[in-house]
């Protein structure tokens, strides 16, 4: 688990732009659980983030200088960015944002890559049909949330779960979730999500791993699809993760796990925003925000996620 | 594991035919691993064995009398039937075998269920492209050195795992597999993983699971396959299965894992056994059978899977 000494905050000049480049002043910052990963070192899906380097992150920020022909001072921007109160990027790293559609911070969250990572894997691997049902771990993040009520909007079953009464309350009272189960306050997970699920379980999308997906899976029905999105449990052991294999449960239902990350689906970004900004739009589609004011509080925001203190998209307000 | 006390012989009289059944002869019995999960109590892909019932698999028969239309004395006929010398079978859940086409022990095992569970699951889930890396558990194993000639048919890299050097021997010589590994001998499987393997997996066709699954799992590449044919190493624990959960890995790589049972392809035999014919024909698929000579042998035989006493598909001929 890492903790705030592994953090160090750096005083540096402000960075010109050269051509082709822009000058960002950060408005706000996403900390994001994958994130986690890029703190190990070794082969993963992104590169590790190098000791004493910038972490780097989703940003949106505002334009302050531009040398490039694509954007002006004033132009709301996002980006993978540093962790930092003005960074410079190529224009071409860059996407314009535009503030009278919907709050800025959208992009960073149901407009951003939570909420594409929660349409391509629900919609594109567990393709879900009407009356499936369709169980949720991390259903109270930026992620889970989307995924929750996009299979709400494809007519399924929903059973959410999370980690704190509150955050269940706000799934079922304010996203419509059918179900909710505290797999901390659980006295016995596959009771609960036996009464949870009568029917069995038609797609898991999976956020969090270990004991919670232990439970998930016996209940899996034929042609089940398991949406692998992230593992959170396991994100900080120091130890091979070990627990019940689940091939077995694939063998004998004919099921499917799928593990994916968003990149996968980069040339379709524009279909998923445009849905994801229509559902929005009509009103089909909440989302939640939990942000945290001050720059030098984003590590501890980042750490928050892991002891689960997020509801929706955590983010980071830099005022400055 | 199951052991001879478990089996009962039993004399009663031939059965007779009625209006649209047939008697058959037995002349081969199938004894195939996933008969196993049969014999344990509760829900799975096919309804368990009943306790003092005929066991039912895998038969290639003579028929003696016919009430059908379909049928006359001395065709020879497969279908599932019982383990016992004479079965009465309605004619539609028998298939005719031409036994100038190919022996007819073919029809328990390479241009049957053995074969179609090869072709299907490497074909259709496993989507081998020309150059990448197949490996295959169980390699020497019925299903699996078809799985290990299709993969090579299909231009892949091919590596099997099997429990002894004869078993390899055969597999590198014989089905022109390019690297073999003797899970029971290696000293470091990661390691004879690792030199067999310097590209990654791209495919992984299990029909083993448990240590041996584990230890590839680490080398899948970005996007591999992992299909679950079978976990015979699991099927005689009484205990849960545990070990290091594979979800991390489908993660990092965007990789999948299916399971499937071949009756997920009924529609589709045909397609399948007109392949694996030609390819026989064509002397590219090369088939090994393991006989036993003698019925009250059969649950022997059986046993004798799971101390992977088989090269190729096991079978019992019956003379009577």
């Amino acid at each position: 688990m890492p903790a705030m000494d592994n953090f160090a905050t750096v005083d540096a000049e402000v960075p010109q732009p050269k051509d082709g480049e822009v000058l960002v002043r950060t408005r706000y910052l996403s900390v994001d659980p994958y994130m986690r990963g890029r703190m190990n070192d070794g082969k993963s899906y992104v590169a590790p983030f190098a000791v004493n380097e910038v972490i780097n992150g989703g940003v949106v920020g505002e334009v302050i200088e531009s040398r490039s022909a694509d954007f002006k001072p004033g132009d709301i921007v996002t980006g993978q960015l540093g962790w930092q109160l003005y960074s410079v990027a190529r224009a071409k790293e860059l996407r314009k944002v535009d503030p009278n559609l919907a709050p800025v911070t959208t992009a960073l969250g149901v407009l951003g890559m939570p909420g594409l990572t929660a349409y391509f894997g629900l919609v594109d691997i567990g393709k879900p049909r009407e009356g499936e049902t369709v169980v949720v771990s991390g259903a109270a993040g930026a992620v889970g949330m989307t995924v929750c009520q996009i299979a709400k909007i494809k007519g399924c079953r929903v059973i959410g779960i999370a980690g704190s009464d509150e955050k269940n309350e706000y799934l079922e009272h304010e996203l419509w979730v059918d179900r909710t189960i505290n797999y901390k306050t659980a006295v016995d997970m596959k009771q609960a999500l036996k009464d949870a699920c009568p029917n069995g379980v038609d797609i898991y999308f999976d956020n969090v791993g270990g004991a919670v997906s232990d439970a998930v899976l016996p209940f899996i029905n034929q042609n089940a699809r398991v949406v692998i999105c992230g593992q959170i449990s396991l994100y900080n052991l120091d130890r091979p993760d070990v627990g019940p294999r689940p091939q077995p449960y694939l063998l004998v239902k004919s099921a499917l796990m799928q593990g994916f990350i968003i990149t996968d689906y980069a040339s379709r970004f524009a279909e998923g925003v445009k849905q994801l900004g229509q559902w929005v739009h009509e009103g089909k589609m909440k989302y939640a925000e939990n942000i945290v004011d001050g720059f030098e509080n984003t590590p501890n925001a980042f750490l928050g996620l892991f002891s689960g203190e997020n509801l929706g998209k955590q983010l980071v307000r830099v005022e400055n």
